[in-house]
């Protein structure tokens, strides 16, 4: 694929500063793009070495300017090299059709140009739109409904009577609509809850791979539009994240719990639950959050690394703070005495 | 399938008070149960607003009254209605019988009433009790032995020779019975110690979606009676779990632990390998546990999340403490030596 | 298989002390071998009590003796006896040939001796090495590279272009090659980045299970030869890891990080981005890595378990550790004050 910069500052709503004609046939890394490829200095440490790259052009912020070079300025440069790589690079799918080698339920309803490759399992009563990309392995249980566009990839499970919005991608893997953990104790032993409720992720969600969205005991455990998780992320049953919100690796968000809009879970973050976290909440990596979180905190916890034998020094003191503690308000008390009777 | 109060109460051991002809078709939450469906109002905070629901029955607790209701009083109202789920709500099973899609090796030994769905693998001599349920994607090994009842769900691998109770449930894309992660050291590089032994999940465990239990080095990986895992579990080569013990989402345990019964561990802790935890220990969310645990005991570790500006003042403290404690005792001899001298 | 001592003498450059015609027909463990098998007794508790094994001969270190026992002594007895377990129980592997319940695209390119089984999905122009093992529910993308002897267990997912080595092991259900998790964002909204990169994982590395280990957004994500990683580990895109090193249970490691040689990360440490980690680093169980580390360093962080009560007093006060230093400054500056005037 060839493209000219002037269609491409069309559609990324950008302006072409050098010569319009000049086409490219990749998007690159700014270290390793070629003359034929545009690359992205969007970063001030990119544009002060404008010079260290051979791209053929450059995405670029307004205004920036650089003699001799074909730039293409726009207000956001991220986001319109993204566009134009994904041009490039569109989402690969499997071989158009719906292959013989997949296993298909009664009820099957599909939409315009399927690809559903073979060694893929579709239960009764499923529903999948247009253009939807079903990968090899994956199962998609009874009543399952798969909005237009998106992307089921290798060894995905969806359970019975999940809803999976339009351009959803679903990362290898990753498991939607397993039974939450609910259990009802009877003396020592524990009485499986079942969970009637099921999984629903709405439109331009992106789910990683190798998670877990639990179904919830009743109604829906409910992943809303545009979120995004990283991998090996665990959310369980009847939990609610809002629109955009971030969920990075290995992140786990216990039971009905709800998180508002664009936030953002750092990596291994645990979330307990029946909490509500607002919109806009940062939680740092490896937290612990035992408590609601009001809208735009940014809450934090753990450690960060420190040599070990200083370690082992601190974790020495830590379960003596509230002795320390007492003893310095003693000796604030003493001392308060003695300049008294100065 | 509609249910009659009288057989409701009959099945969980409880008495009818109001209609006992009163007939149900489902089972439902408190909040959106219809006039056709029993709910639950086991805790107090259901029992004071008791005019809340629209539900047409109640399980309730012994002796609770509720004038003009129809109720099912039982000593442990959630178990009784997980039970009542259950029947409402059975667990899913694939089509009966074996499908001509499944591949299966030779020396193959079923039970009665199989459910075994297309694309399932079953290596040589697997022994499968009766009513087993198998779903697509499911690998299971040479010699592996399943017993009555039990549910393997999409994408499971079983490996060889590993042994899976009666009525237990491997939820999604659980790998049970990889090697164990045993090397020994030569130089800089590490040799693959062979794992020989396997992993034996007894009756009525239920294994959350993307755990990993390893097989081990000699003898076995041990899951006892009832045990129950959530998801992301990783549980390493000769662990042993007692029975009834709760796991919650991505524990990880290391390995050679023992774990007695009716344990819970909570979501993130991580146990080092080798130890010995008791009977009814609890170990609290994200705990790092480095030593055994006597029974009974209670422990716990990290730290609760807090405004990140706070943590940020506090983490440059932490590394101190050991000063701190320093300073603080030669403060108390130094004052001290003051109050004497007055 | 019998095995004179002699021989395994040989194979692992031993010397025999004792009967080199006695045959051993299996190795198993110290507590459980029996008069036909040879157990490992390399470390100091199994030497001092050696007559607690009734194994026909002992792995054992140089210069060891235990008269009337028959003994193969050697540098490295866990190394040697490893290797000893090896000949015993080689890795298994499906059944020979090509299974024609395998779907195989175009461009195929495969080398001797391979075990390919059913229902596994290989995309156009994947090249296999010799005597490569593929087990059921494998999916292998367009273009991918694996090396000789390289074993693909159950329900793998290599996603396309990825390289594997020779000798690699990849667990089951494991993921290589997802698209890392980089989005631009545009608004509130995210806009995914392609990743046009790819993985490759060196030769004699050995991927645990339900690993996610994500492709380059350029370039590669590079493990290389010899890392051994355990279950459940996280590798983001653009993440290198040196040679020999080896990753714990669970552990995370965020985008561009580069990690050394023979370095050790513990069990659910987490390694923030951009990071350099130097060669023979050992980070602990469960720490948060936030700053680069040098060669050869040791570091830790994150509490030990410590009981319940204690720790609800701990970490009332941690948010109070500024407070307190500076109360403790002044303390001293006050006590100063009073001591001069005496």
């Amino acid at each position: 694929m060839e493209l000219a910069l002037a269609a491409i500052a069309q559609m990324v709503g950008g302006e072409v500063i050098g010569d319009p004609q000049k086409t490219v046939v990749g998007a690159a890394a700014f270290e390793t793009a070629a003359p034929d490829q545009i690359a992205l200095a969007g970063a001030p440490r990119y544009l002060k070495q404008i010079d260290g790259t051979r791209a053929g052009a450059l995405m670029v912020p307004l205004k920036f300017e650089a003699a001799g070079r074909n730039l293409v300025r726009v207000g956001n440069p991220a986001a319109a090299f993204a566009h134009v790589l994904s041009v490039f690079h569109p989402l690969p799918r499997p071989a158009a059709g719906i292959s013989p080698g997949a296993a298909i339920g009664g009820g099957f309803s599909v939409g315009l140009d399927p690809a559903i490759a073979p060694m893929v399992f579709i239960g009764e009563n499923v529903t999948l739109g247009d253009r939807v990309a079903v990968y090899p392995g994956a199962f998609i249980g009874d009543g399952v409904f798969i909005g237009d566009d998106a992307t089921i990839f290798p060894n995905v499970t969806i359970m019975r009577r999940c809803r999976i919005g339009r351009r959803v991608i679903l990362n290898p893997g990753t498991v939607i609509g397993a039974d939450g953990f609910g259990f009802a104790p009877e003396g020592e032993r524990y009485r499986k809850i079942p969970h009637t409720g099921s999984v629903q992720i709405d439109d331009d969600c992106e789910i990683g791979a190798l998670n877990t969205i639990d179904r919830a005991t009743f109604g829906k455990t409910w992943i809303k539009q545009g979120v995004k998780t990283d991998n090996l992320v665990h959310i369980a049953h009847n939990v609610t994240i809002g629109e955009n919100s971030v969920v990075v690796a290995q992140v786990g968000i216990s039971g009905s719990t709800v998180i508002g809009r664009h936030a953002v879970l750092a990596g291994q973050a645990g979330i307990a639950g029946h909490l509500t976290l607002g919109d806009n909440v940062t939680v740092g990596p490896q937290a612990g959050v035992g408590k609601s979180i009001a809208s735009g905190a940014v809450v934090s916890s753990g450690l960060p690394a420190m040599a070990h034998r200083t370690w082992l020094r601190v974790v020495r003191e830590v379960p003596r703070l509230p002795e320390l503690a007492r003893r310095l308000a003693d000796l604030e008390k003493r001392l308060k005495t003695l300049e008294e009777e100065k």
